[in-house]
């Protein structure tokens, strides 16, 4: 079993819990909220054992292994140093931070530490049409490029219309476009084709100062990734990976839920349509490395995976940079 | 009734007679070829009246009253200009031509003559989508931005694989992607949105030299257009026109034989989907310029069909010079 400590009481932590009960291999030991009420009235809708307004006492608490960190971005980094200094797992929502020199303390603390895991939760390449993508890719012998999408428009648009300023479109909180929905994008291109020769981000501002929508160029030997993504216009379209006279068509780079292959007339599903909860693959995938964290296998991944959490954060960081997007530390 | 002479003897001429036909308001009257025996055998099987080898005398033929040149791309500007010199309008397939200068003599020369049009057939935004889509967007207040796809894998390609250059792939022939496919959702842009601020083409490059995939960035006060075309893969993205909570969606950038709109979970067609001869709107807004070419609203339309040719041109013109793309003349 592998016993969790939860930073964040949002709803993408209640989805975690939702996945980790279903997959059977996590209990949750530990909730941390900076409110009492908050903290305790989570715990017991999960079955926490107990709650924490104080991150010391949290990080103290002897029976967690393995915390969960869904805080505000900004937040991140002291949480994930302190959580390993406290020697425990981590699996932390993407992205993880947002500074190469933090990423690097991390891995730093993590490297001083080897049985330990550091996982950045990106749930879509851990699903299993992101697999039978690699898997098909793999008999490819030249790719022509790839476009990957993901669009939402977010209700809190309404607010910035009407005058408001909240979080996710502030300049002060790192909001903007790239960092909350580009992100998923990035990890697909980068886990699929490594880290791009180069790459450059032209964003669509809005009168907050962010980004609210963009494309991004990943320019490859030979050929062109491109990533669309925005929080102000919605979009249904699919994403889609070129070879030629073969192409692969994902359902939605942000969920990939559905994947199919293409080759002239001809149509193959490669994955079917996945309608669980999205982040049990991902929980999955962590608790083989949680549960059994000294076989070979499991050091193995676990160096890819920081290894592919290290090419997303150079990528994030250079893709910001080169529109002159710098982001609060 | 509007009397045709046609150059090129292709499918796409055929086409258009097809078209041209269907409607009723043509009638070919003659046809030029190099060789006499296409030529003869053309016209007979178009019921056309006469056939040439020498382009000269097919534009001393007197019956002609209108010119279609399908010719190879670096043909158009002579012939365009023979065409108006002998005083007759002019219908050509896009590109009109590549030079900004040539364009600037083309239009020098109809205004000389302004009872003649010189008219782009640029068939995309002829189309009732395309129509359909102008009425829409005219009920906006803002626009967040546009993604227009056209891709269609060549089968010349196959031969560039195998080591051979056909002409479409030659440098020397203007060949490349963005002359051929990108021609249309450049067009859907600027017919839409105007001459953007700035444009960038990214070339995807074959090994002939020329680009045989593409992304063009047009960047609008606000808003960013993306243009994604190939002839070296090929694609199932429909085009998108992005309006925060709306939507309009089209089947393909260089077809728009089908738009709906979205808003929400909601959907509406805008214009079904087309399945006829997709020359034949053109052809029929040609036809009521070409029938009473002295009315008023005549007038207006050949005016706004060469400014948009004019823009096209200048948008073309500098997106290829972005990458370093230099045509024939």
């Amino acid at each position: 079993m592998i016993n969790l400590g939860t930073i964040g009481t949002n709803w993408i932590t209640e989805r975690m819990l939702e996945a980790a009960t279903t997959i059977g291999a996590y209990r949750l030991q530990a909730v941390y909220s900076r409110h009492s009420a908050t903290a305790a009235q989570f715990a017991h809708d999960h079955a926490g054992q107990r709650s924490y307004t104080n991150l010391t006492d949290f990080f103290n608490d002897e029976q967690v292994d393995t915390v969960y960190i869904a805080s505000p971005n900004s937040l991140h980094f002291q949480q994930i140093l302190q959580a390993l200094r406290h020697h425990k797992n981590v699996i932390v929502e993407k992205p993880a931070v947002l500074s190469p020199y933090q990423l690097q303390m991390i891995l730093d603390e993590q490297a001083r530490q080897p049985d330990l895991q550091v996982l950045e939760a990106a749930r879509n390449v851990h699903m299993p049409a992101f697999k039978a993508v690699e898997q098909q890719l793999a008999t490819w012998d030249h790719v022509e490029g790839a476009e990957f999408n993901f669009s939402q428009y977010s209700s809190r648009y309404d607010q910035v219309l009407a005058g408001e300023l909240p979080n996710v479109f502030n300049r002060k909180f790192g909001g903007g476009v790239l960092t909350d929905l580009g992100i998923y994008p990035i990890y697909d291109a980068v886990a699929l084709f490594g880290v791009p020769q180069q790459q450059f981000y032209y964003p669509t501002w809005i009168k907050t100062g962010v980004d609210g929508k963009g494309t991004a160029r990943l320019e490859y030997d030979g050929f062109t990734v491109i990533l669309n993504f925005s929080k102000i216009s919605f979009s249904n379209q699919a994403s889609e990976i070129y070879g030629g006279r073969q192409l692969i068509t994902i359902d939605n780079a942000g969920e990939f839920t559905q994947a199919d292959y293409f080759t002239g007339k001809e149509q193959q599903q490669l994955s079917p349509a996945y309608r669980d909860n999205p982040m049990i693959p991902e929980m999955t995938d962590f608790a083989a490395l949680l549960e059994q964290p000294n076989t070979r296998i499991a050091k193995e991944r676990g160096n890819r995976e920081r290894q592919l959490m290290k090419q997303v954060n150079q990528v994030l960081d250079r893709l910001a940079a080169s529109a002159g997007i710098s982001y609060p530390q």
